[in-house]
């Protein structure tokens, strides 16, 4: 945890990636951060990964360093909690972030109403408001087409959910961005980010929409071929796969030295009349170039390699299954980043804080996700200054609960 | 563009696409964002996808909105330019984004000798400095083998740099508050954000770190399938593609009912003895749960499930190729984030603002890339001072030029 953020407020009402990665980026700069969810937990609190005790690693791993305010969403008296939450008095607060629907006791018309300069923060499916996640977003924009192999014709989902990622750190600029501009008089919005718009700008942004437009159809599957420069996996004399890339003509030209196949380049270079110094040429050109590297690779094990990229600057990377990354020490084991915590399903492992890293800064310690309810009466009492008999009262109606 | 970082100077020396969609996403919320770039063109100025006449689309669309200014940055003078560009003056200059080396000529502490309280926010491949990029990281941390067809051993990349992604919102997102920081007395910091960490970190935050260390090896690849619940792409009568998702209860009993197999389902629960409201157990039993999908899907064509799916509130989608999701008119067609502009390339083509929208705010104009160099002298009398005299000198001296 840093402290960048110290001093802001932000309340969190959201399930699944793309909201509580945004709250949880927002933690880790050192804002406060409060969820609130149903009694008993939203529609992602048991999601898997679970612990066979029925704890989600998944939820505890989004949630860390926030806080937890358990509230019955159902009824018109926790609705009502929820509104004054997502309101918070305070220059630094009234902050929200929520996946919840645009219309609803969510809206920001609603909510408006209870704090005139509100920011809110919103991720939505797609934009007209219809049910939209990441895998179907993701299968509408056509990259499923473009994965996976050549000459099978099945889409291939990902696995990382990258429209949920990109979308949760947007939010979190975009939350930001619009607090600055609220410290300068603009006053209060509402800032929505359906993950079909974040998935469009994106395709365009790259440059896949506007080949497309310009070919009339999309760039055709390739396998692991890096589009438009030299980068593939190639296998090695022990059967290990490693990924190289050469896009810049630094990258090329150490990679073909450390290989040993610059005079065989040269070759097929004068042969076909043209220099490899070209991205575009040596992507035009793989099918030729492709086997000099198979045979450079098949030469050599991974450890014979490894050690001869490394020293000549290769951009290179192995593919590891992730047991393997968490014995990496750059990755996992002696990451900086990362603490060994104890967290809600009472399990003790390695966490990471902030993504980031402030030379300049100490980083604080990484902070568990709350229990369910764990902060439910100092929330209602600090922030919603609501007195002990009245706590007491909406806890015996059930409308809220304590961890 | 929206307004909310009005006023803001940030400058940009980078390349690729995490640091490069930094600049972007802040430019279209307002903030004046001046590449400099090398004489000619940056390690990436000319990757593809090209236009027949050789610009780079994929450069146009990730440098929309900016300023740009070419220097030579392999001469001293040109150097002690970016460098005074970086370290820019003003209350809200002073703010650097980039994906140059950590030591080097734009070093922090070499920056941070020209202005104290410099902001630098700075990708970089591997936290110790080494060469990584996007697909050498996703490589090094499992996913590769956890995506594509099942029974099929080969790593599959992704075609979309997700990490570099993330990173560039990442990035975007600290900025602000760095800046938020620095206005409220923190003074200025470097913030790193290594592709590396940023991957690990998230590997974790999503919950496949916590699960590999305690099964002891990471998911097994499993096609298409999401994890932990239910979904999967399922074939229509009329040989389409469908992905069908139900993580929540109410998608499930959407999607049951939608597709009519109710009652088969509920058979199946009284034969196993267990309730699929569960989303773990629809997961855990899902090769039983896989044929009455299939035969309910292969009743109908994509055009009688369509209507009925939506009509029924189904979380779904149709896999449909890029050259389709542009017509489609809620991606593309129709978007309001769209707008059709001339690019440097002399193409004119739709080209998307901010990814965000503000109901309340107007949307600015979308703005093309620049040509390169096209606001170097500008830049270089309003943001570094100088006259026309010595601005002629460099252009004469060959250290800077103008488009």
């Amino acid at each position: 945890m840093y402290e960048l953020l110290k001093g802001l407020r932000v309340v969190e009402g959201s399930a699944f990636v793309a909201a509580p990665t945004c709250g949880l980026y927002l933690a880790q700069m050192g804002a406060e951060v409060i969820r609130f969810d149903n009694i008993g937990g939203g529609p992602d609190f048991r999601r898997w990964p679970l612990h066979e005790n029925g704890a989600s690693l998944y939820w505890e791993g989004l949630n860390k360093g926030k806080k937890s305010v358990a509230v019955d969403l159902g009824r018109p008296e926790g609705r009502e909690i929820a509104q004054r939450l997502a309101a918070a008095p305070g220059e630094d607060g009234g902050l929200f972030v929520t996946n919840f629907p645009v219309e609803g006791f969510l809206s920001y018309e609603k909510l408006q109403a209870l704090r005139h300069d509100l920011i809110c923060v919103r991720v939505m499916g797609w934009a007209d408001g219809s049910q939209g996640m990441d895998y179907t977003i993701n299968a509408a924009l056509g990259l499923p087409q473009m994965t996976g192999p050549v000459g099978d014709e099945r889409p291939v989902n990902h696995v990382l959910a990258a429209w949920d990622l990109l979308t949760g750190a947007y939010c979190a600029f975009a939350l930001v961005s619009a607090l600055l501009a609220r410290m300068r008089g603009q006053g209060g919005r509402e800032i929505r980010a359906p993950l079909s718009d974040i998935g469009a700008a994106t395709m365009a942004n790259l440059g896949f929409a506007a080949e497309t437009w310009l070919n009339g159809q999309q760039r055709p599957r390739m396998g692991n071929d890096v589009f438009g420069a030299f980068g593939r996996d190639f296998t090695t004399k022990d059967g290990e796969k490693l990924m190289l890339l050469a896009i810049t003509p630094k990258q090329w030209s150490k990679a073909l030295e450390a290989l040993g196949i610059g005079s065989e380049v040269a070759g097929l270079e004068a042969e076909i009349g043209v220099s490899f110094a070209d991205e575009g040429l040596r992507f035009t050109h793989r099918d030729r170039l492709y086997p000099l590297f198979e045979r450079a690779f098949a030469r050599k094990t991974a450890a014979e390699l490894a050690p001869a990229f490394d020293a000549g600057g290769v951009t290179w990377g192995a593919y590891q299954p992730l047991e393997a990354a968490l014995e990496d020490r750059r990755l996992f084991k002696d990451n900086p980043l990362f603490e060994a915590i104890q967290h809600p399903s009472g399990l003790t492992y390695p966490a990471p804080g902030a993504m980031g890293t402030i030379p300049q800064d100490r980083r604080g310690p990484v902070r568990p996700a709350p229990r369910l309810g764990e902060h439910t009466d100092e929330v209602l009492a600090e922030v919603l200054g609501l007195g002990s008999g009245e706590i007491a009262r909406l806890h015996d109606a059930g409308v809220v609960a304590q961890a």
